[in-house]
């Protein structure tokens, strides 16, 4: 005998149908695997008049969200408005009526999580949010509870499938960076604006829920690095391919001495690395862990489907907590932590330099890096005359060095334009 | 504040002492993340007096693993003796005294799994076994809980380390089977009889185990069709290479209608699936599921700290629950599914034969996969005279019409040898 457990819904767009039409048409398998029976009985939208194509009589809907949030009948509420308000004020007002929630919503996670988790925690309530970090990946779940008990380095992960399908494309077919944005767009991969995933600020959020995480402490999306894509070209890629490399935006989370350095960026990685297999608009994420060694999960980061068998899996799980009791591992964020100035961090660097083709050049520009302590690991010549470049790779390097000397190559006559700067990570 | 829970350990070999040490050493996270205190009270051995490097009391030890699952100051056991007794009477008896149980023991779950988690079930406890398959990659717990609401259709992983490493030296380095396999003991991947590995017998006991996860039915270690890597060749794996493929030792288990079809063999997969790229001692499983499309995880299958670290998430998950209740998804085996008998699958195969090298032979071969309805899709002659073989690739088939001809060419004259038949999985 299944017992049953009623959501009330933020939202119905693409996501919150795909999560009614899971919970009808797979509610045989979920009562066989939970014994519980989840129904959706109550949905905030826009547009209550609008069909949204999902099986629920027109008195479930209304055009209020704390209505919803404050119904008895209602045991869990799924969030998935997107943006802050009215996002945060109706998940707090749902807690407040004794309600675990479940969210999606990377943007609310990464600015005001802190209000949400406290509230939720000053409650003893679940707050599920598996979807907002890398869509269908099971991630959240796997960090919070599976390795509960070890201590993480390091995280690298491709979380922006706009932006890894865009890359794929230059990489593999050799597309222009508009070219690809556009073929984007068309395939529904990329919104009109672009600019929350070309920009970064998509990823940048994501890194700081997962930094939070990992390293027990509060990171916000303002405390993330953040460099888009916009700036990469296809000589930067073919540069990357001739060097064994591929070019990915990554964000990477990891602590340097006690304090917490996270950043989003484009960076050359090894092309044996498990990374650089993730193509198209497909997510990973790697994990390093002091005794588990290297982890990697990886799958569908974007999508209905995909992301709704993450808030499903979350609803299953709040459901079960409720009916049986228990409580999923809430907010970790017990430290405080610093957050490391990106100049502090370390990284090989690739720079690509236009510049005059006379001799004695390369060793102005080799003065320049010696100077400031970055040694040079490769460097070659590509083109003749008025179209003649430097390409560089450093050794190991700290960032505040790195831009300090391209500070001062952009100052040196021999030096026509500083095409190009982009880190190397994930080597051995 | 943190409220203690104790765990008596049965067996404390490398895996054990690991975790005891990470419970130790990392007891300020744990307390931190989870709020509790994990402390291993009682250990059975089968020699007390033999010093483990773990900081327990002589007083701790004792050699009667029934000591351990009925003291009443014991909250959890965690069994990581392997084998089936006395691991199976233990866990019971742990279970009849009302403690959680947490497991490692692969081979006890594939064989007499019904009766501990009958047993669990009927007491409303939790068994943990993330442990059990793939080391310390977070998987059961992923399948059990996040993917609650998802069907799965297939599920495809590289779930031994000792024959993945040997495939890839194989493959990497040009060795012969011998002499990777002799390296492999050397660096402690292999153990000194290598049967259970090399012939399958712990990919098979894994494949049950996630079979059984997958599908809701019981699936036994007997019930999975079983090769293992001991036949594959260097030339094998030189083809592989040639047709843009590499060979790995898969554990496959889906649906075949309603039936359930489970195999552990070597196949040639193509060179751009994420599991090609998974090399040396690295396991990663493959999900393919309806909604959420594709996922892996990826990570060490095997080694005392990886594994521990799957060990304490579970011993975690099971102190949570006896502090504030709920408990974790229990045996989902409700459905009663047939096992699909091999004949019955359908895959692409390599096939290599030793051949009359002579006008007419490529006919009367062809003849008879025709005959069969085995159609090809690619084949071509290696060596001359003496040394003259074909390769075949063919079309998808079923396995029991391409047995049959391979039958018949076994039969034919012009057919000197059936050296090979491998199957090809992994295309879209």
């Amino acid at each position: 005998m299944s017992e049953v457990v009623r959501v009330g819904m933020l939202g119905c767009g693409t996501v919150g149908a795909a999560v009614v039409r899971l919970l009808d048409e797979h509610r045989t398998e979920i009562e066989l695997r939970t014994g519980v029976r989840v129904e959706v009985v109550r949905v905030a939208v826009r547009d209550p008049a609008r069909d949204r194509g999902v099986a629920l009589p027109a008195a479930a809907f209304t055009d209020d969200p704390g209505e919803v949030a404050s119904d008895p009948n209602v045991d869990i509420v799924c969030e998935l408005i997107g943006g802050t308000e009215p996002a945060l004020s109706s998940l707090l007002s749902a807690i407040d009526h004794g309600k675990p929630v479940v969210t999606a919503n990377k943007e609310l996670l990464a600015t005001r999580g802190r209000e949400l988790f406290e509230a939720a925690d000053a409650n003893g309530l679940d707050v599920g949010f598996e979807a907002a970090v890398a869509g269908g990946i099971p991630l959240i779940r796997p960090l919070k509870h599976s390795l509960a008990g070890e201590r993480i380095r390091r995280l690298m992960g491709i979380v922006n499938g706009t932006t890894n399908y865009v890359l794929t494309r230059m990489t593999d077919d050799a597309m222009s960076f508009e070219d690809a944005l556009a073929e984007a767009k068309r395939l529904g991969f990329a919104e009109a604006d672009p600019t929350a995933d070309v920009a970064a600020h998509d990823a940048a959020a994501k890194c700081a829920i997962l930094a939070s995480i990992a390293f027990n402490s509060r990171v916000t999306a303002g405390d993330v690095y953040r460099e888009g894509i916009t700036a990469v070209t296809r000589q930067d890629i073919e540069f990357a391919r001739r060097l064994g490399y591929v070019v990915k935006l990554l964000a990477v989370a990891e602590l340097e001495g006690e304090s917490v350095a996270a950043r989003v960026h484009p960076a050359m990685i090894p092309a044996a690395h498990p990374l650089a297999a993730v193509r198209g608009s497909f997510n990973a994420v790697f994990v390093e862990g002091e005794r588990v060694g290297e982890l990697m999960f990886y799958g569908r980061g974007a999508g209905a489907d995909p992301t709704a068998t993450s808030v499903v899996g979350d609803l299953l799980g709040a459901a079960r907590h409720l009916l049986h009791g228990g409580r999923a591992v809430g907010c970790t964020c017990r430290l405080t932590r610093g957050i490391s100035p990106i100049e502090d961090m370390e990284s090989e660097y690739y720079v690509l330099l236009q510049v005059e083709d006379r001799p004695g050049v390369l060793g102005e520009i080799a003065a320049v890096f010696g100077r400031e302590g970055v040694s040079i690991r490769h460097v070659w010549q590509e083109g003749l005359g008025a179209d003649a470049q430097l390409v560089f790779i450093t050794h190991r390097a700290r960032e505040g060095a790195l831009r300090a000397a391209v500070e001062q190559l952009r100052g040196l006559a021999a030096v026509e334009a500083v095409e190009s700067v982009l880190r190397v990570e994930g080597e051995e």
